[in-house]
């Protein structure tokens, strides 16, 4: 969006057929989100925005005019992405090559993976990189629910909330999780309090909370929730005056089991479709928001409620509807144009005025972003680890002990063992899938880490580290082997962030993430590679999970139920507490 | 609203059971707004807000706990009026005797009327009087669309704007009148980019446009529009993204001629019900907002529709749906209880969590303002005024005039007649039903007037005058005799403001408006009955318009074609520019 004066009167002037519009798009049919009508239209756009939608054009069309004709074609307004990440894995500039050509023209993004290493700091330096780019970035600002006292401590102040709340691009707070809220952070509370206040929104994250906990959690003042996985859940949250975003992307997918909702026309204009986050492969081969919407219309949404879901709802959400989210007189001109109603591929892609894309192929590029030295500075580990970092004490010949046991993928639970003692150590028991988990503190200089033990990963060998950690500051390590995982926790600190997996000593492979620790500087084509190769080396080890990166990165976090871990232990959700890994 | 911290734990203890509810409402039928659903519920209200809504409330109701039967009624959200003037005629404290008492919990109003007399200040002292009331108040900054020169001089600054958006209870830009824009009015355009770049609403007035002129006007990022007479004219404003409030109230009634579009379920949750200003007799006898939605319900509209119409839907288009709107977990406790969703009177209404009203009788006082010595301070004319103040010179012995001829109520046309002189001056001619009108400026000490002539109003004799002018500080004079104008106009003066009928050299009826000119300091049931007595008297002297008082006061607003009058003269909307009297 531009800083300069708007002048609004030239796009009069163009309506009123006494000046040329600078793009004439002539001839399509025109989705009307506002009314849910398609008509028969031409468009025209002076500066970034539209002037005019109908049929008399012919005035305002002058030698000057760039002229698309869209005869036979649907125009529609460009998607918004109403709830991801963007602030991790890949630079700005790189991702939006691919979000750009599929038709999105806004994103709004969660910042909470840059903050837990940098804090305030990091949000100002991710909106930097935001700005100027060919489509709309909005954040939210991260409260940063945590376990980690460390990560706690630098979390954002109300002061600097307030400061953000203030920037047009800061459209409210992050996604606030409902445990925290509900046992009473006060922090968080005036946090969602004061986004309330200034009129922007708090957006939630009520995952299985239902009846008087889901209440309570809405009654602190958020305004939404993208993690239900029923139709039932979506209905419960929509009459709670919630607002629902549908979730299609790297962490899970719903559309295919909340579909039984679109025949609900009641609900259908409080409900949106968003990522919340997409993985490099999807990126490539799948698309980004463009292939939400077909898959809605594949599952029978009416295709205009499905385009309504991802532009106008969305806007007026957040009330940035004045600005974006309809081919309306006033708006941005954000349009895709595309062959029908059932075939969501973009043949033009037009943001703020401007063709950014013709039939997958970018005509304006992102711009790149030069982030400061200090960003890629983010590792603070005073020295090498050694395998003995990774030593659990233990007295002697058997203790008890609570492990944390993988469930699925993401969902974890408490479990209580007997484990043997030996030379004064517990140690990973690879037969009965127990390994080491280690989370160390390398954001703050704390020197902290924990050890404790895993069940349920598959790993076999080797180890593999991440600086991708999910809501806190930590290095996130789990081994079969503890030379392995002092090797990848050392090879992260040269890499300045990333991720790498060690089998018998060596590097099995790696990404660099420098920027942030959590940051690719590499086109998203190499990160699909290098991901790709993770994957498989870690498969090649054993790991279940065929995202054992994201198992790893998510270890720390609050938002799954329910043993996580951070360098100051293991912490049980259900008793809000930190628990002991020895136990008896 | 509380200006305390809000104690958000507190209300999830509630929902908890963990913690005694204050007010709890039991037994009754909930609309819930958000799913167009009716269900059996009861409410749990902690302070100022609801905390709970289901069946599950046993564990919050405590010895302290105060508790309402609903069985067999219906709870609805308090009723928002969108769109209207309370910055005249009634002085708050008497207003919100009425309004809150039929269920109103919250009123978005203009400040358009002490704008003009008064500049920022008038809005600052309106806020100060709107604040720590039983109910919710809202305003619009003022735009100041004016003919008048020196109202345009004393209009609001964009620095006074950007002061008062950054207020929570200012919510954007009032009625920004179309013509102004689309001809380009550099200050109204930059109030409007201004207004939309703080992420707040710009009221829009696009009274009788269509097609393209209504496209460019839309296109200056106006968000609303309260003025269309028919369905299709809500049609067309809705496609074009606007938020279309139907008016029910003083000026006009719309709701019948509209009702056809009751059906149109997509179009409905852009739609709105409000007064956009209650006369007097109508606020007695008829009722405020519950009298609008029983309208509604009476021709047709679902009565779920009709109360989403004035309670989430307004609450969502001005983005305050996160406090008000509906009946759900941390909002306002804002409570209408009525029989059924058929017969919509209130027989309690709860406002900020308290028992208001009931059965009609106010629980709880308005809290009555003392305005400032200055406000009552702002006629300033610096002398009486006599006949000779009203004199139209011309030479000769017949001339070509220009004369406002009135058309209805509200609209008037240009026409030419000649005109004999007689003794150097044009007098008026009731045998032709010409009288004099004049417009004199008593805000700004300019000494200014201008004195024309005006054709249909139907007066035989006497004369009026007025201070509750629209859209200019002047005083309007309409008269068939100039000493009564003379005498009406000083006793305004003397009054400090009102309206004054006067015939052969006696006061015939008046109401003093001290309070800026335009608010009287007396119970609305004597303001109703001055009120009937003017409009009896003006009917007595031959007044056409059975709302003469309100025909006199629009005479300057250039919100009504066409042909329009102001202390620098006859003013021609079509042409937008001053034009003579005297024309041959």
């Amino acid at each position: 969006m531009s800083d300069i004066r708007e002048n609004r009167y030239e796009l009069m002037r163009v309506a009123l057929g006494e000046a040329a519009a600078d793009l004439a798009i002539v001839n399509g049919s025109v989705v009307n989100v506002y009314s849910g009508e398609v008509e028969p239209a031409s468009v025209l756009i002076k500066g970034e925005r539209i002037a005019y939608v109908g049929s008399d054009v012919g005035k305002a069309i002058g030698s000057s005019t760039q002229i698309i004709d869209a005869k036979g074609k649907t125009l529609i307004p460009g998607f918004i992405d109403g709830h991801t990440h963007i602030d991790t894995i890949y630079s700005i500039s790189e991702f939006l090559k691919y979000a750009m050509r599929g038709g999105a023209t806004t994103i709004i993004t969660e910042t909470c993976t840059l903050a837990p290493p940098l804090g305030y700091d990091g949000v100002i330096q991710f909106l930097k990189s935001a700005k100027n780019q060919p489509i709309k970035i909005f954040i939210t600002a991260p409260p940063l629910v945590t376990l980690s006292p460390v990560t706690e401590e630098h979390a954002i102040t109300l002061p600097q909330l307030r400061r953000l709340l203030r920037r047009r691009e800061v459209l409210g707070l992050g996604e606030v999780y409902w445990g925290d809220v509900v046992n009473g952070n006060q922090r968080v509370l005036d946090l969602i309090a004061e986004t309330v206040r200034r009129g922007k929104k708090a957006e939630g994250h009520s995952a299985g909370a239902t009846g008087a906990k889901l209440q309570a959690y809405v009654s602190s003042g958020v305004s939404s929730c993208h993690e239900p996985i029923t139709a039932e859940e979506v209905r419960e949250r929509v009459r709670l005056g919630l607002f629902v975003l549908i979730r299609e992307g790297m962490v899970r997918r719903e559309l295919e089991a909340i579909a039984p909702i679109k025949d609900d026309d009641a609900l259908l204009h409080r409900l949106a479709i968003a990522t919340d986050g997409i993985g490099p492969e999807q990126l490539i081969s799948g698309g980004y928001m463009e292939f939400l919407v077909q898959k809605a219309i594949n599952l029978g949404f009416d295709p205009v409620r499905a385009v309504q879901m991802v532009t106008v709802n969305v806007a007026r959400h957040f009330a940035i509807d004045d600005d974006i989210g309809g081919i309306a007189p006033g708006k941005y001109a954000d349009i895709a144009i595309i062959p029908d109603l059932k075939t969501i591929k973009a043949e033009y892609v037009i943001s703020n005025g401007r063709v950014i894309a013709q039939n997958g192929q970018l005509l304006i590029k992102p711009r790149k972003h030069r982030y400061p030295q200090s960003m890629f500075n983010t590792i603070h580990l005073d020295r090498d680890f050694t395998a003995d970092d990774f030593t659990i004490p233990a007295e002697g010949n058997q203790v008890k002990v609570r492990l944390i046991e993988q469930v699925t993928n993401l969902v974890t639970r408490e479990a209580f063992i007997d484990m043997p003692v030996s030379e004064g150590q517990l140690k990973a028991d690879v037969s009965r899938d127990i390994i080491k988990v280690a989370a160390i503190e390398k954001a703050y200089r704390t020197g902290k880490s924990f050890t404790g033990l895993i069940r349920g990963l598959g790993l076999k060998k080797g180890a593999m580290a991440t600086t991708t950690t999910w809501d806190c500051g930590d290095i996130i390590a789990v081994g079969a082997d503890e030379n392995d995982m002092a090797r990848a926790v050392n090879r992260i600190k040269e890499l300045g962030g990333g991720m790498v997996l060690c089998a018998d000593g060596s590097i099995a492979a790696e990404i660099a993430l420098p920027v942030g620790g959590t940051i690719s500087t590499e086109p998203v084509g190499t990160i699909a590679e290098k991901f790709k190769r993770i994957q498989e080396a870690a498969a090649g080890l054993g790991a279940k999970s065929p995202n054992f990166e994201l198992t790893l990165a998510t270890l720390p976090t609050p938002a799954i139920p329910f043993l996580r871990v951070c360098e100051s232990g293991l912490f049980n959700l259900k008793e809000n507490r930190f628990v002991d890994l020895i136990v008896g």
